[in-house]
């Protein structure tokens, strides 16, 4: 079981402020890793659309790993800690390895001039509320440790990172390692070949990619540009596996076999 | 009820291959026309998982519009049209305004020297096969019509749009007109201003934002730099409302009374 659900939470996605880049950088490093991302949610900073969301994926058991982006700041509207307490049916309470986090980030930041002071309000005390029975994760950027919690009764992997992109991209790094562990233990492998075929118009290339489709299960996705544009078509070829070598080998195949349809035709 | 639900269809979504932009543009557009969009789906060009997520949004009753990009193409998976046939639980049938839009497309794109041939191959046909009870909409950067369905019994309108970027703008301006009379309709109104505030630290802006919150029951977004950067937090306030003039006179009250707050700290 190898399969991902990404969820980004903020009101500035829904209304077209903020592009979703976050949940494209997690799509692409997890995809490269063999895991397969089935789902992107965006949703509102809205408590009863959040939990509702979040207990039906858990109740499907389909996912083996959530990551959840945003809402984990100082402000009222930050709410995925208690988003995520209340779905699971847990309390918030104050880690004290979270509020070391903070502690020590505030502290950190004041000695380097980068905020006025060190002491712990209650906007800053917020971000150490955790749901009982989660971990935190470091947060080398920002000050708002990230969220782990091992979900046994669906065997699956909670996740909440920041939404500032450049805090959630270093506190992935930090928990990617989890990553590898799946991937080495289930064998997983991903492959993928990038080329550009001699056609403009994806209409005539079509019933060539069915064929390699067909023939080598393979996923192809053409990347047309418009005609006015005129450029050559981009195809990107993929294949994951869990046997050793057969993604890259079954890429190569079907590629090789394209090429040899479209030269023959 | 001005809800929305925007779904993008494609594997290239999901592997991190393709940032979803598609959605955002939507999301903007409908935000500043009054409408709520209130979920953005992002799912891979399987059946199951589709078709699963639009019987869902519809049973609900909750979207007056749904609108779907992606798949509307002429390669083995672009099907979308027929993941909206068996949702909606009728065939898939060649609609007649939809094959003379691709025919009439194909003979001036041949006449301009875009494409090869204007012959209604197989793979050009599929594109104008329809939901029976869709209407075709024109496409006129690309091939593909877009569909449009009327679901009465849950008073929502289905719009299924390409997922080239420029193809999907330009149809958006063809249906755009619906959406203004939804707006007038129903008297929707959206009013926003993005303000600098002198801060670089969220967690000290944060009691102040939850005051004005409170007061006026806007919507602000904060837009943290990270520390390092150490620039001044950009907000956006906004305010939905069907009663005219109230939503500009909202926001401009919250904004003042914000400055009021920050200057008497």
């Amino acid at each position: 079981m190898n399969q991902v659900l990404i969820i980004a939470i903020g009101n500035e996605l829904l209304s077209g402020k903020t592009v979703n880049t976050n949940s494209t950088f997690l799509a692409e490093k997890l995809t490269n890793l063999g895991l397969t991302v089935k789902k992107i949610l965006t949703l509102p900073d809205e408590r009863e659309i959040v939990v509702s969301e979040l207990t039906n994926a858990l109740i499907k058991k389909n996912y083996r790993i959530i990551i959840i982006t945003g809402g984990l700041g100082p402000t009222w509207d930050d709410s995925t800690a208690s988003f995520l307490a209340e779905t699971l049916n847990v309390p918030l309470k104050i880690h004290p390895e979270g509020i070391n986090i903070v502690t020590q980030r505030y502290q950190e930041l004041y000695r380097n001039g980068l905020v006025d002071t060190e002491k712990i309000t209650s906007a800053r005390k917020k971000m150490a509320y955790l749901p009982v029975g989660a971990k935190p994760i470091y947060n080398p950027v920002g000050t708002a440790p990230g969220i782990y919690f091992d979900h046994k009764p669906s065997n699956c992997w909670i996740f909440c990172l920041p939404g500032v992109p450049k805090e959630m991209q270093e506190m992935f790094s930090i928990i990617e390692p989890q990553f590898h562990d799946i991937q080495k233990k289930e064998h997983l492998e991903f492959y993928e070949e990038n080329l550009i075929v001699p056609f403009t118009d994806e209409s005539l290339l079509a019933p060539f990619l069915d064929q390699v489709r067909e023939k080598f299960n393979v996923w192809i996705k053409s990347l047309p540009k418009t005609y006015q544009e005129g450029e050559n078509i981009m195809l990107i070829i993929s294949f994951s596996s869990d046997k050793n070598g057969e993604a890259k080998n079954t890429v190569l195949k079907a590629k090789e076999y394209l090429n040899l349809l479209i030269k023959s035709k």
